[in-house]
């Protein structure tokens, strides 16, 4: 099951860059992990924004909210979900 | 070149349904069109909205404003553009 | 899965009363159907406003757009959809 | 009397992490025993955010007000509320 | 128990102006008895706007529903509702 | 002359908590003030928020001005106005 | 007593040139008759709008609802009112 | 040439309040030095709000940033600018 | 001087088509004459909507508005505008 | 590859200026860089904010992803993109 996923970051300013640079290297790690497991199917970058888009596959509602719960940024982060389904004019087997 | 392009349709209530249908039967063709041809690379349903999220792959900003503006819908609807480019933590390589 | 869904209606002011009538009537009928079947779990009024707020329970993302979009109101309402899961706190076995 | 309260909560990022930890087991005691008195009807985990929807059940507006503003996270939430009652289409005795 | 209620009307350009008469001419008289009744306790017109703040005392949320819902404007406004209690600092007795 | 004053505190999180109690107990002790003189009319609490609605009764702007910049939250406080003024359909001698 | 008044214009596409024509006529007339008076103190033209920026000088919020309620285009138009009053850096006279 | 400037005061909670009272003399001062020198042309307390209405009366865009720019609570302030012109109902020769 | 303009156009779904071509030719005609007489620096379309980015140079806001007020379409156009000058960074010296 | 980008710079106000004087540097070093380039094509200051608008010249968007995430403001801006492309009505060679 998709969903839509729209992070945008906001990290406080004065955030020693340590720590900072921690964080992104577990978000990163994470990140890669849910690919990797199927669960985070597409990940871009917004041009020009410290914000992504996201396409997450899950079982349900439940376990995006345990995935999303437990990204090292999330409490730094403005997130929007938006849950999606097969379009009647798709084309592409996969997309549903 | 990726862009996410989110479509809210806002079809006038007093449009005669034959007109609407006419409307909608060649959107569809044309949205299937141009993902056969591998411009309109995802498109979903947003589940309670008639609305949907997409990803076109176009050459620059030119190729999407053509796509877009040849819509059936265009006249119709809501657009929301955000372009996007490869994530440094994707791991899929047809995701640039 | 349980979603929160929230419509508003706005009917256009030059809708015949009859048509609205009858609209309004297959919508009551759908919405008895829907909840009788176990899909739509909880409908209020918001008081003061032409709306109401609702908890559907349904298979997946694709169901609840299957039953919005066939909504006789649904040409005519603002959707809001949040998708819910159960709260850590809840000790209300049902409510996940 | 029936009550929507969706809740965001907020936590200072700089929150040493002990006193957030102290103030959301007695957030969830209080949650608890709410519910168990039967004044916070529904409380569902809004998936991918830290936000809940809630319903209240009170005698009252100033019970509601009583409730609401001794909740731990209160000083750190964003709060909306909208009053509710029964819906004409509502097959449900005890969602009045 | 109180409610504060804002109404901003927004009738359609082309309401012929004896219909637009007629309907304000009924709203009056509603909105006069529901004072004489104890029902809306205060109402004020907001300098310059076609719009008023209110003040409702009734029973419950389902009251607040069956008065409001039953204003010949109600098609036409805006309305946006706001429970209210007594204040800790207030020292008028009758403003709970 | 009545104005319709809105009111959001907003303490910031790392105030201390002697100087909060500090500042409400004196802005509690000027409302009382103003209500006994009769400058401030009303004063509710919003339900579930940190918020009131109050509607002011001055001289001119001026007044309404130097009353409200001296509450001792004011720096705290979001805080909307909107002029008042007696509404045809109003049976209330006093509320112009 | 002085009120900034901003206006937007919004006249319905449909509106016959002629109907138009003739609503700004009168409110040419009016708005200078008002200006005469001393009551529209300021009528500026936002630039690349139809829209302008007004200060109005009245006895009371009662006076400012008579004048902007009889604009001839007031049906047509979104209105934000903010109360002013001097300033304490202000070194005019006549801005009070 | 003229502009609305719509300034709103947002002076960070922990600034010191001698630092508080020096940046607003300086202001205050500077305020004054441009409403002598003609630039500065009206100057409004918003009623209650720390914020102001004013009109500047600049040679040209860069002029107005220049001088705005150099406000001693430019930092602190939120702006919103409207170019103004001649309005065509004006009757006021110095409003153009 | 510089002005940053966006418009973004509204037509009337029910605007017969011929209007439509009608209004478009000499909306264009205009804006090719603006263009060469340097008062439309640049003009450019917003990939994937109706609307465009503009840049008008004009000997102050009177002319701007002259201008704008103009555009064959600017009944059915919402309109946004930023006063511009020159950026202390800028390096190119018709940027102005 | 043309693109619209307003940046609104939001420094802390706690930051020390030496530091905000050192990013202010290499963050207008940088932009002269970028312009010199022809990457940077315009860059506006608008008048009376904190804030620029600027069109930039790139090859597709991953560039544009990369030329902004380094300004050395990047961390304390609002950044607003829209991808541009040639408007039909243009007159200018270059500005496509």
């Amino acid at each position: 099951m998709l969903f839509q996923v729209e992070m945008t970051v906001k990290l406080p300013p004065d955030m020693p860059s340590e720590q900072a640079a921690e964080i992104k290297a577990s978000e990163k790690a994470y990140a890669q992990e849910l690919q990797r497991a199927g669960k985070w199917r597409h990940l871009w970058r917004v041009a020009g924004n410290y914000a992504n888009v996201s396409i997450f596959d899950v079982e349900d509602n439940a376990e995006l909210q345990e995935l999303i719960s437990h990204l090292p940024l999330f409490p730094f982060m403005e997130i929007r979900v938006k849950p999606l389904c097969r379009h009647p004019s798709s084309i592409r087997e996969d997309d549903s």
